[in-house]
């Protein structure tokens, strides 16, 4: 026991987390920074730790588009049986650094951004927005979702990642003071942190001494996804949270996630042990002739933005 | 009289203004769009009717600075002499259906944002906003204020331009929208705006077939700009008024402006006439070191942006 009682522990992780200070750093293959997506077939998934069989279908459906983004199988059916096969490690993504949207799938060539809590010196990861329609976060795996992700892979994470090297690093707490000026609250609405990064960003992607349809497209990807910075906020809460849970004690929640089977959650002074509980149905608006009925539970990493909210903002 | 009353006219002019659809189709020189300015020496000026000796330093300043501007003058002393000579006709904006910022001052070869009012089909004018620091809205007339003011024209001016042609013209009222649900209140504060217009724009200026140091330019400035927006809401503002004043009855002001020395109103029932009075000096937060004693009298056509404010969105 460093601290005399639990509320001067959590007082020292509230402190922890108030006193984070995330940088964006690079964009690189997941592969390069995640060392466990190396050994063999392995992805990384949102939420506490599970096996394929309980994954809900957004998430199944996320594995097989992964399976046939890496190549490891060449048809839906290929790439279902050697999921179900058990031949593909699953890794929960706060295992390794990182965290995912939705269904959080990672496979060791999607790019992921490295953000670096400069407070305590950690980093992690997350992969990047794939804008609206259908996505492999939400369990999509058609050849649309398929060669967005290569386009990903093959342009949109090198120019972001040579526009970040000609750049200073992008200090996200002064990005993050603009934008909640102007009414974010960086899960659901990141509208103006998504402008404020173009506007970061756009001068040094247009003086890139690549081929200028690469610029074009770019521009024009980061111009229309109204959530791009959602991911970069995400890998930004989950740096400050991971820097505040190196203190291993009091009762301060230091991650929340879903993987659309149960409720996670991780506690300062438990470490690195999860707490779970079954996931609930979100309750909202749906879109017209749809209804609770049809919903999925509820997953995905990027709770880790009210984790890092409740106890950073409050 | 075409409505019984003054209310039914009041009515009458305010339906106008909220129906309202400014579109922004081009940047030209100023020339190409106000005839007036191709007649000997002209200059356009922020707020009521005035005399050059009447000018304040900052206004006086800028005249000074368009007169080296457009070559008139070689050095400072002569184009003072040239402004108090006479020989150089002053007109105001709003007479030529323009708005200029502080001191407007407007020459034929800086280039002016196009509007136009799609609901009654007038078009309006205003040039573009310097950015921050020495700027002769203010009345700077030094070195670097007249080569940014040469960029303008070489460079920001006609890429922006030309981006414009490659894509739709931009709808100002779904841009305002977005940015005022960001926070915009679009004199003061364009930041939002700024950012959007910055996103509507990039893609297309990126596209460009034009050197590729003039993109990079354009877009450091765009992304440097936070008020970069506010004479494209002058000008639509302005474009809005003055489709609302084509009703020639009722007590709705239609133009607030000044120019250093009196403040002006149009009202909708009295046509062209400008009522005016002794112009303020601002109550408001000084820099350091600085009081009222030092503050010059309130200017610029900048007003056009709460008398639409008023009428359009109370």
């Amino acid at each position: 026991m460093v601290y005399a009682n639990i509320e001067e522990a959590n007082n020292a992780v509230v402190s922890k987390i108030i006193a984070g200070s995330p940088f964006l750093l690079d964009v690189v293959p997941a592969k390069e920074v995640i060392d466990e997506l190396n050994h063999g077939k392995v992805l990384l998934h949102a939420g506490p730790p599970i096996t394929y069989d309980k994954m809900i279908d957004p998430v199944q459906g996320a594995c097989i588009g992964a399976a046939l983004f890496e190549g490891w199988a060449d048809n839906e059916d290929d790439a279902r049986a050697l999921m179900e096969s058990g031949e593909v490690d699953l890794i929960p993504c706060h295992h390794v650094d990182a965290v995912g949207p939705m269904g959080g799938i990672t496979s060791a060539h999607m790019p992921v951004f490295i953000v670096e809590n400069r407070t305590d010196g950690n980093r992690t990861y997350c992969t990047m927005n794939e804008g609206i329609g259908a996505v492999l976060r939400f369990g999509a795996n058609g050849p649309e979702v398929i060669n967005r992700l290569r386009w990903m892979r093959d342009v949109l994470g090198p120019t972001l990642s040579l526009a970040l090297q000609i750049r200073e690093p992008l200090n996200v707490n002064v990005l993050v003071a603009k934008a909640i000026a102007m009414g974010d609250e960086f899960h659901q609405r990141n509208i103006a942190a998504s402008l404020v990064f173009l506007k970061e960003m756009a001068p040094s992607i247009v003086k890139l001494d690549i081929d200028p349809k690469d610029k074009e497209d770019v521009i024009q990807f980061l111009a229309d996804t109204d959530q791009f910075f959602l991911n970069i906020m995400m890998a930004s809460a989950k740096s400050v949270m991971d820097g505040a849970r190196q203190i291993h004690e009091g009762t301060i929640v230091t991650a929340m996630c879903r993987n659309g089977y149960e409720f996670g959650i991780r506690i300062a002074g438990m470490g690195d042990e999860w707490f779970t509980g079954p996931v609930n149905i979100p309750k909202g608006l749906y879109f017209s002739g749809f209804s609770e009925e049809d919903a999925s539970p509820d997953m995905g990493d990027s709770a880790i933005t009210e984790t890092f909210g409740v106890g950073g903002f409050a």
